[in-house]
């Protein structure tokens, strides 16, 4: 294996899925929704497939999906781009970090990133030779501490790799947090790549696109994905939007990993983001309530765990079961309880110490399965 | 954009497959059919869509794929995988490609690849800071010149990234050719990259897998996809085959570059693979006639053109014409006959003058077009 790659272990939801399946285990680990998204959508992607969408889409994108994606930005945010240079088509987000690092990072570059990290963004960042500089987002409250986000900046810092809602910790990052970000970026000449898949799962907060902010839209590379908001994590198309210099440096990249993806997909995104516009808005609803679910019964279970904003995540800490180590607890417990959730240890990579004892579960399932798997967890104590 | 690409131009497919939507004209470029695979495989396609295929696929594939491709070199080849470890599906092929340089090549590595390059291996050898050894197919012949990769190898040889059938110049290795290739890797105890795509889309002549010689299943990881063979080339399905410690190299890479992809289009493939397994040998013999009429048309139309043994494409030496640079030619002739062919110049990157009088044309097209494409080149001549 290439050294680019050393010490890098696989992705703990490889991991953890492969042992819910082995176990039979509720899996409350990866964050992949238990119901698929809107039926019309599907319908469209039939119809695409039966009309004959089956050859190399364009590698920047179907033009339908691009011009879709811009008119998102503009209803949603006011985001005003060019489906023709400024929007970029990608095989799911987890392709657009990689395109925008191997387009974007030179070796010895310093990125500023919120830690814990979503594990891609930490192979990523390290295959293309670039410095980690963590903001440590730590519990119970996981908010953005503004001295030390000034602290990580250094006259080497050339990036913000920025990720609102984030993943794991479920926080939403507020308008203040984001404009302190953003004013660092101005004053330091940074190129902000942010990662907002979780844009439209909020929970009676608001999302600012930090493109949206005075002097970010010229210097915000922003990647979004049809999988999360849609509940269509399977069909792995996601986007890039930006100024035409920092797409086009993801997709001279993004040509050479994967070329195009997704032909018969990418028309029913299209159709998604246009005709099924309000399904986000009721899926973060529904979210909401089997987010409240969830932590009422893992209240119930010992184990009180503080309220995400956003995303479908939740992080406890499970020092409150009497357990100290994440990783253990979470390897043990489907055996011991027949669920699995994934310890947030592996997300944080620089301080370590500071995840230890945080376990991340999701409420992208049924309201019957939540209550399962809370069920099994309390009988498990 | 990084340092890592530069230099690197888009890929020339992208070039000339939107110059011929701009002009209207018949695109013999890039390698798409246009014609789509059985339809019992798009049917599968649709079940699995309708069936809730849609979430996140395993990050090395669904089992059901990796153990049709194990059955698949097993029937065809009589190679054994386990398609737990020793099969990965990717996003297509590209993908294979990308994750096997960036899991295995490290900087400085010299790599013997064949000349002319399919484009995305200059980028990604490029973008892992290997060294290109080139072995340079010359026309009309294009065949593998023993001396010339023999001189190839010094002692920071590491890899041989081959292609058989080979695009653009659509030879098939020999079974001596090859054998050649198999020896030098032994004796210098190298790791043999293949790309395998047009694997059953031959004439007359037979395809050998490299991993079948002697000493070379160890040291092999073999590429394809259901692209080519079964005409979806939209759907980006490919995968690699071989031992753990290489497919566990590409996996390690893969999984931060896409992480998963097309989970409704899997299954599908899977069924291509064990029930629709006739169709490549059909395409195959479809293929071959539609190359003897492209040929013929040529011929007529003041274009002798040697007669490729496997995949898609015919390459012409344009001096016929009267014309001496192919990027010249081939960006006028959308204006001036109504066709796009492309100029293989673009893959002879370290002998641009051995490539500078050749055009690649696809006969994977029906009949109609192809007759239509030398129509129009004929009248205008
Ligand atoms: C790409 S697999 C992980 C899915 C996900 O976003 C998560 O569970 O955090
Ligand atoms: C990935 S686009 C190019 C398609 C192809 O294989 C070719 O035309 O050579």
């Amino acid at each position: 294996i290439a050294s680019r790659l050393q010490g890098i272990p696989p992705t703990i939801f490889t991991t953890m899925s492969a042992l819910a399946v082995r176990t039979g285990a509720v899996n409350l680990g990866q964050g992949f929704p238990d119901v698929d998204g809107p039926p019309d959508v599907v319908a469209q992607a039939v119809a695409a497939l039966e009309g004959g969408a089956n050859q190399y889409a364009p590698g920047p994108g179907v033009p339908s999906l691009r011009q879709a994606v811009a008119e998102h930005q503009r209803r949603h945010y006011g985001l005003d781009w060019d489906p023709d240079g400024e929007v970029v088509v990608t095989t799911g987000a987890t392709e657009a970090i990689a395109g925008a690092t191997l387009g974007l990072v030179e070796p010895g570059d310093e990125v500023v990133v919120l830690e814990p990290y979503y594990d891609s963004y930490v192979a990523m960042l390290q295959m293309a030779g670039a410095v980690r500089r963590p903001v440590t987002l730590h519990a119970p409250d996981f908010r953005l501490d503004a001295d030390a986000l000034r602290a990580a900046v250094t006259p080497r810092t050339r990036f913000v790799l920025l990720n609102s809602p984030h993943n794991p910790t479920g926080t939403v990052l507020s308008r203040a947090e984001l404009s302190a970000v953003a004013e660092l970026a101005v004053e330091h000449d940074l190129t902000v790549i942010t990662d907002e898949v979780y844009e439209h799962l909020t929970f009676d907060v608001e999302h600012v696109p930090i493109a949206t902010l005075p002097g970010m839209a010229t210097r915000t590379l922003t990647i979004s994905s049809i999988g999360k908001s849609y509940s269509f994590t399977g069909w792995k198309i996601g986007w890039a939007t930006g100024p035409a210099h920092l797409v086009g440096a993801l997709l001279a990249a993004k040509q050479w990993l994967t070329f195009t993806s997704g032909a018969p997909l990418q028309p029913a995104a299209a159709y998604a983001l246009t005709s099924a516009a309000d399904f986000p808005k009721q899926l973060a609803a529904s979210l909401h309530e089997r987010r409240d679910l969830l932590l009422t019964g893992l209240a119930e279970a010992g184990l009180p765990t503080p309220t995400p904003d956003g995303t479908y995540f939740a992080v406890s800490d499970i020092t409150h079961l009497g357990w100290a180590d994440a990783t253990e607890f979470c390897l043990a417990l489907p055996e011991r309880a027949g669920v699995v959730g994934i310890p947030v240890q592996a997300f944080y990579t620089d301080h370590p110490d500071a995840g230890r004892q945080l376990v991340r579960w999701t409420f992208c399932k049924r309201p019957e399965v939540l209550a399962e798997a809370v069920g099994r967890l309390t009988a498990a104590d």
